[in-house]
């Protein structure tokens, strides 16, 4: 292990105690000389000593650490989330540590478990691939508070941000058919989450109380990415659709990439509406008309509530339940 | 502080010493009877104990853990950056934490500190606002081996990863001018860093090689992303330029918006060349010609640059020098 600058140096140095130098360096020296705390505090910074967290977490509870973990990082809107995380913490002396699991189940067990193992003070988990057994396991048994993020399984209890997605997927659709679609097709990632699930199921009661079919061969399952939504262009061009709910902005983007490729014209040839509002739907062409969430403000919300929940370990129960709202572009025609 | 499972409830759950319990967890416990191993590994999962790391740690080096600072987590060059990592340290059965600074100097060195006290074992900054003196007072004195990415101060020493940047000043510039461009404008951060201030460098000398004018009038400063790059758009369509050089894409997508916005379209109005090609660039349109960094590679170049280092203490200084390449796209028009 790397040799580090210990208080014992540091008391070497200054000849006195480590009980002596350890009362100065935590701002209980106050009944030593000021010539002393001064030399001790000079010291500790001329020989760049920096106390071990852990031994001095048992002395002060100033600066806290709380993991996150994330399905993914390149997803725009996972990064905003992150930035609105980072801002709130800084503001109250907390560090977030960043986990990034890519969609792999095993990686994001594996980060939750070293989380525990590094006395983290709590966790906040946005990924749907730890469930119960594990938060049961690592989380509850060792009394580690944690915060459950845009996972809208009822099974779920504890601090929760859960949104409104079934909300959101009836606006997109809702959008769609007052703008005269009746064929519309959805883009689902392969294994949807519980929310991408609910976002369907939006779909599908906009169009039931409208009296419209909902048709199989219009619901499309790609990869979640840019990549999936250029793929997944080709099936529907061949399909009846005249317009399409995406089930987040990255496959949108891809689409309209595909669907250009192709020859096809958005709006001109197919209508179609993202999820999320990531901050690049406002920069590509079309404009992407998307389902906004407040994904900056959710970060900063998760922040607020884990950390109030770090200082009253036995308060109530949090939940925060975020609405959403549609934000119109260029990306739907009138038929 | 939560309360933890320790060692000893699950000693006293199987009616054994703390030191038996710790020699079967710790996979030295041969000399016991089978039935007692079991026993103790089924009431570690039955009550769920977690050994803390740094208690382990002493044991054994099995997982490590190394914090990599980037300057910012929204930038996709970022993101991808922290996926080659990510998929090459899961490999070695190391965790990266990842601390994302958004260009605040108080937060970087905040973070690099609290990487110190937090133990890790190593640590990659991909931040030029850390510079010699935090590597000193927090790293070298505690003997923490660590990783520059993306700094070129030819002062730095150690293990380092740098970009030949003015070589792709050069080549975003020389491309602009075999297409018939002569007024070439660029547009950098207010506070360029070193690694863009090559990419000037760059562009600096394929003008004069040519025997072109490098105008301070086709200099332009704007914030480091596409709302940056959109705010640059109004005095670039002021000034004579028929051509850009962005020194990231972040910049280039919001010129690109803010061209268009104000009826000016690319390339047939104005050529663009980026800096990076993140992934976006192959979707937006026109698609991006731009200086291309294998950036996923670099990371995980990084990662086992850095492991190296953790296995060999005293191995001899690694430089890394990354060479770059013009990817060419949509976004540039011949005169």
């Amino acid at each position: 292990m790397a040799k580090r600058v210990t208080i014992k140096d540091v008391a070497k140095a200054a000849s006195l105690s480590i009980t002596t130098v350890s009362q100065i360096l935590n701002g209980k020296g106050d009944r030593f000389p000021e010539a002393t705390q001064e030399k001790v505090l000079h010291l500790r910074d001329e020989l760049g000593y920096v106390p071990n967290f852990n031994a001095r977490n048992l002395i002060s509870h100033s600066m806290q650490t709380v993991g996150i973990i994330v399905p993914n990082l390149v997803n725009p809107f996972f990064s905003m989330f992150l930035r609105g995380i980072q801002d709130a913490m800084f503001d109250q002396n907390c560090v977030p540590i960043f986990l990034s699991a890519d969609h792999n189940e095993t990686l994001e067990k594996y980060y939750l478990r070293t989380l525990v193992e590094r006395d983290v003070d709590g966790v906040i988990i946005a990924s749907s691939a730890i469930g119960n057994a594990e938060i049961n396991d690592l989380l509850k048994r060792n009394q580690i508070p944690y915060l459950l993020f845009d996972q809208n399984d009822p099974q779920n209890e504890g601090d929760r941000i859960i949104v409104d997605d079934e909300r959101g997927g009836e606006l997109a659709t809702n959008h769609l058919i007052e703008a005269g679609h009746r064929k519309i097709a959805v883009v689902l990632p392969d294994q949807p989450s519980q929310n991408v699930r609910m976002r369907l199921a939006g779909y599908r009661s906009a169009m039931v109380r409208r009296g419209y079919a909902v048709e199989d061969a219009l619901i499309f399952t790609t990869d979640l990415s840019k990549h999936g939504g250029r793929q997944v262009a080709a099936a529907l061009i061949k399909s009846s659709a005249t317009a399409v709910f995406c089930s987040n902005d990255e496959i949108a983007i891809g689409l309209i990439r595909g669907l250009r490729d192709a020859g096809k014209r958005v709006p001109e040839d197919i209508s179609i509406v993202g999820y999320d509002d990531i901050d690049l739907d406002a920069y590509i062409t079309p404009l992407l008309t998307t389902v906004h969430q407040p994904v900056y403000e959710m970060g900063e919300w998760a922040s607020q509530m884990i950390m109030k929940r770090l200082r009253e370990p036995n308060g109530p129960a949090q939940l925060k339940v975020v609405d959403v709202s549609l934000i119109e572009r260029d990306s739907v025609r009138g038929l």
